[in-house]
């Protein structure tokens, strides 16, 4: 029988990763966000800090296909026939796909819905909130200046968007990728948790 | 204090009516959605008809308003000094407006969920799914043809789309106009009733 799997994909700022593991725990499932990161470092040889910035760095696709090819020929002397980055994606759709065969599971980002979008106990979950709110969060999560705040989540939004659409060919914001769309701003972090909860146990049964 | 109001927006062929119903019966809330029509025309003496059909008529901004306006030329004879679908419009938006005065609600259409935009305890839900499982929806619910049903949800949907870019200035399918977006292809009515109660707990309090 396959497990059940909640994706998380989030814009930056909105609590999502607080979500996911509060939700895990409350579900008793597996959480993954920065453990997928290590798992796809450990399986590639690709560096976890290489991998981590993938997203961030696609704010542009074609510049971010130049950027990592160069990258790739100054550090790693052409070691790989495909170009670095969809090494990373395909290494991190691998450490998915496996995940999804051995425990129920939240993951949180790297298009894990489009990566498991024919998995059979599936619920893809899209976070998001107002502009304002995010900025605060990151005020208050990372220290940063209101004005670093807002450049920071303007750059990282792009390169998820950039990210999203470069790999699964449709807009990341678009409602008809997702099971259920969320905005903290209004719900809260436990508003957002108790709603996928019981769209979980509806969906996948109380087992 | 003010009462708690959960809005629903909704593609047409999706359940949302029934999410809406059985939301208002398990929170005790009370349920407005054709009854909305009913209390316009009471306020107004328009049609219910004519009412009824001010969402799906509003196919093209232009032409819904030119052809309003013949409409009323004709029938009434010209006894409004703004366009008769921007009185069904002003008026319905009372009748929303009286209902958030009155009592926990769950109102369905027409724009609530802007109309209410400022209310302090506020809910915005959008209900949406797959258009193949629409079709079904509609042949079943309504004994349309598969080709029928699937003209009547595109028509519909346009005017729903228009109807409330025309009256609003966004985008019916924008995430940020709502709160909570929920696929029904997916999460099934009662995966939807459930999700949207748990965060209603959680915002308004389980009072």
């Amino acid at each position: 029988m396959a497990y059940s799997i909640i994706t998380i994909s989030r814009e930056f700022g909105t609590g999502a990763r607080l979500i996911g593991r509060q939700l895990a725990e409350l579900l008793g499932y597996g959480y993954y966000d920065r453990a997928l990161i290590e798992m796809s470092a450990e399986k590639s040889g690709l560096s976890e800090e290489f991998i981590e910035r993938t997203e961030e760095k696609a704010s542009n696709s074609f510049l971010y296909n130049l950027a990592t090819a160069a990258y790739i020929s100054s550090d790693m002397g052409m070691q790989y026939s495909v170009p670095v980055n969809d090494r990373a994606f395909m290494v991190q759709s691998d450490v998915i796909r496996e995940i999804a065969k051995k425990e129920n599971s939240v993951i949180v980002g790297r298009c894990a819905d489009y990566i498991l979008k024919d998995h059979p106990k599936l619920l893809r979950v899209f976070i998001y909130a107002d502009k304002a709110d995010r900025i605060n969060r990151i005020i208050n999560e990372y220290g940063n200046s209101p004005k670093t705040a807002e450049s920071t989540l303007n750059k990282i939004d792009k390169g998820r968007a950039n990210y999203h659409k470069f790999y699964t060919g449709t807009a990341w914001k678009s409602l008809e990728n997702y099971d259920l769309c969320i905005n903290t701003s209004t719900t809260g972090i436990k508003g957002a948790v108790m709603a996928i909860k019981a769209a979980a146990e509806e969906k996948f049964g109380k087992d």
